[in-house]
């Protein structure tokens, strides 16, 4: 009960609320990635490592929702407000197989993770904290580099068409990235800034922001064993 | 850890592990249906509801294939099994909205149960009780049930389509459990018996079994307020 835990209640600044809107909503758009993947195959012993790894971003997701509530904030609200732009990605992100799918949980994973990691730059000691720990065992990465590095060494022609999705996956998480920062007053403000409001960040630190996720999604890619 | 607990072994007879097979695929797709169910909308609460579900199935499955272990038995073995059958069942129900989703959900998930414990009579006391247990606490109903009800008073068309998808659901369940019952031989035997080896079932017994089930999925859909 987050509530009797806290000697002093948690802050809710519109930042704290904007950061763990997005985080919770990526935690909760990564548990139906991975329990769509688990359909996509039928070894049960696959089915099942995706399967507890869905559940477990489930847990991390309510595990956000709890702390908005015990901040006083909505987290219908706050998570909510993120689902139009996933849902934006993920139509335009339709894994045709296994294949793309794991690329794609390990990959959007990395992209969230690392946009929550840069917007927690901005906000409380506390919440940067929780959100670092969240982020942190995630653990993707061991289960899906395995298995993909496997298969392409299996299949020849499939080194290239991941190659050609994981660069699909990252230049649509930047464009909603941009969008999303375009329409959310409170991140516009924060990341940005405007003509009568500067922000804490400017146009030149978001598009080297931009270039610290393109950076990191290119070194996951590497570890895939994929040229991106 | 079951292994610590037992203080006698479990036992592992054909028909425990036959049962726990089927009873433990049913979870594990029950999950795969539910997380399903959460993509096929935008509102958060459902997303959370259906979420926090899927993710009871799976521990489901999990203690399902922690049971089987601790019998000696390998879960792959007994739970994949079952993996073509569901697969095939699921190919021929794709629901193509939240509705039709969510009374499968119901609907199918109840079909399942009822077949486990039908073939729980034929199995030792332990695993009945185990089984009884783990069917009675999914909670669907309670989630379902509303939700479709509301969705019929606001839609008029509504009623007609999802009767007839009620009607596609128990159809094609019957058929696979037909389909099963003549495939698996431990279930033949057991169920229907075969000419040199009587079983503890009969063809007649095997029929009204089915008509059972039929029974409890007419009253299953009369809960949600459509026809059979």
């Amino acid at each position: 009960m987050p509530y009797e835990e806290a000697a002093e209640p948690l802050e809710a600044s519109p930042i704290a609320c904007e950061l763990l809107g997005l985080v919770g909503c990526g935690e909760l758009f990564a548990f139906e990635t991975l329990a769509a993947d688990a359909t996509r195959t039928s070894i049960l012993e696959i089915k099942a490592a995706l399967g507890s790894r869905a559940c477990r971003e489930f847990r991390n997701f309510e595990k956000v929702a709890d702390r908005l509530r015990a901040m006083g904030a909505d987290p219908d609200a706050a998570i909510g407000a993120y689902v139009p732009t996933m849902t934006e990605f993920h139509r335009h992100t339709a894994p045709r197989d296994l294949y793309e799918g794991l690329v794609k949980a390990y990959v959007g994973d990395g992209i969230t993770s690392d946009f929550g990691r840069e917007l927690s730059n901005y906000a409380d000691p506390g919440t940067r904290e929780f959100v670092a720990e969240l982020l942190e065992e995630t653990g993707q990465a061991e289960f899906v580099v395995p298995f993909v590095r496997k298969a392409l060494s299996k299949n020849p022609g499939l080194e290239g068409r991941l190659a050609l999705w994981g660069r699909r996956l990252i230049g649509e998480a930047l464009a909603q990235t941009q969008r999303l920062t375009a329409d959310r007053e409170e991140l516009s403000v924060l990341l940005v800034g405007t003509p009568d409001q500067p922000g804490r960040g400017d146009l030149a630190e978001f598009a080297r922001m931009l270039a610290r996720m393109t950076d990191a999604h290119t070194a996951r890619m590497k570890k895939l064993g994929l040229a991106s």
